[in-house]
């Protein structure tokens, strides 16, 4: 069956950006681009919160948005609201349905892994439902102090298998779990 | 200067405990002992909050506090409270200074570094005081959902430089920082 991942890059004290949903502390390393690069292509959907779908429509350029869309490739990318109407807006599908309900379908369907890109809140949503298969930060070397986590509470313990862990020149640490369902 | 080291052992959404305290679900690994070992040459002084010495003294049988006075050896134990009379317990001091205030100054006296056990709110207020200079975590492979958070809500951002990084055979992760004050 194909994989959720949830992954990005996060402060140490876990933030995946500022409360504001700015990143500007990130690192930009190379092994972390390659890294990435490597992975990219284990996926063909990409989930994401309202929230965390809103805060990178406003913060990046119409130009970043190109480069974005680039990347994505044909990637299919969902985002969760229950405030967007449904439909499509900028090569992403806007989906008010239950997070988990959809998620538990989409793994049923053939095809390549799903990547969460966040936020917290739908990882949340779908760690409480068992969804989650692999978990991969970036840890920066920063302590942010505030900010939207990447982890919110949940009523279980999530048990990890680490399978990799980079460090990177920046200082960054890329770890790799897989879940222990 | 001596300085101050912020550190534990944490799960991979930074808690240092289950909201109770426990910490049952900590991995006992060689090779974190091993760290451990290697590092608590370094220290003379070791600090923490109220709540951190309360949950230790409640978790803990008579054997293993035993244990922790032989292993603290002759280290000074400091613990900062606001409710407990101040005075000497068990071998702790207890003062119920400002943290911030009484880190300033031990700083200042000769000596070896000086531990910060935890927890996140000791450890908040130092950072907003600027008062720490490294910071070392042991992650655990697991996400615990909720507990006693190792980083609190602070008005500044923390910048780091990663000293080092061991990968450990059970899953954890040991990373320590430099802070960029």
């Amino acid at each position: 069956m194909r994989k959720v991942v949830y992954g990005g890059a996060t402060s140490l004290d876990q933030m995946l950006a500022r409360s504001d949903g700015a990143v500007d502390w990130l690192v930009m390393d190379p092994d972390a681009m390659k890294i990435m690069g490597e992975m990219w292509p284990r996926f063909d959907v990409m989930l994401m919160g309202r929230k965390t779908f809103t805060h990178s429509m406003e913060q990046f350029s119409e130009e970043d948005l190109k480069k974005a869309e680039k990347m994505k490739g044909g990637m299919r990318s969902v985002v969760f609201s229950t405030t967007l109407e449904p439909g499509e807006r900028a090569g992403y599908e806007i989906v008010n349905t239950d997070a988990a309900e959809f998620v538990r379908e989409l793994k049923k369907e053939p095809g390549k892994d799903i990547m969460v890109m966040g936020g917290g809140e739908l990882a949340a949503s779908l760690f409480e439902a068992g969804l989650i298969d692999e978990v991969g930060f970036n840890i920066q070397p920063v302590v942010l102090g505030t900010g939207i986590a990447a982890f919110r509470p949940i009523s279980r313990q999530i048990d990890l298998e680490l399978i990799e862990c980079k460090v990177m020149k920046s200082g960054c640490v890329y770890v790799l779990y897989r879940v222990k369902n």
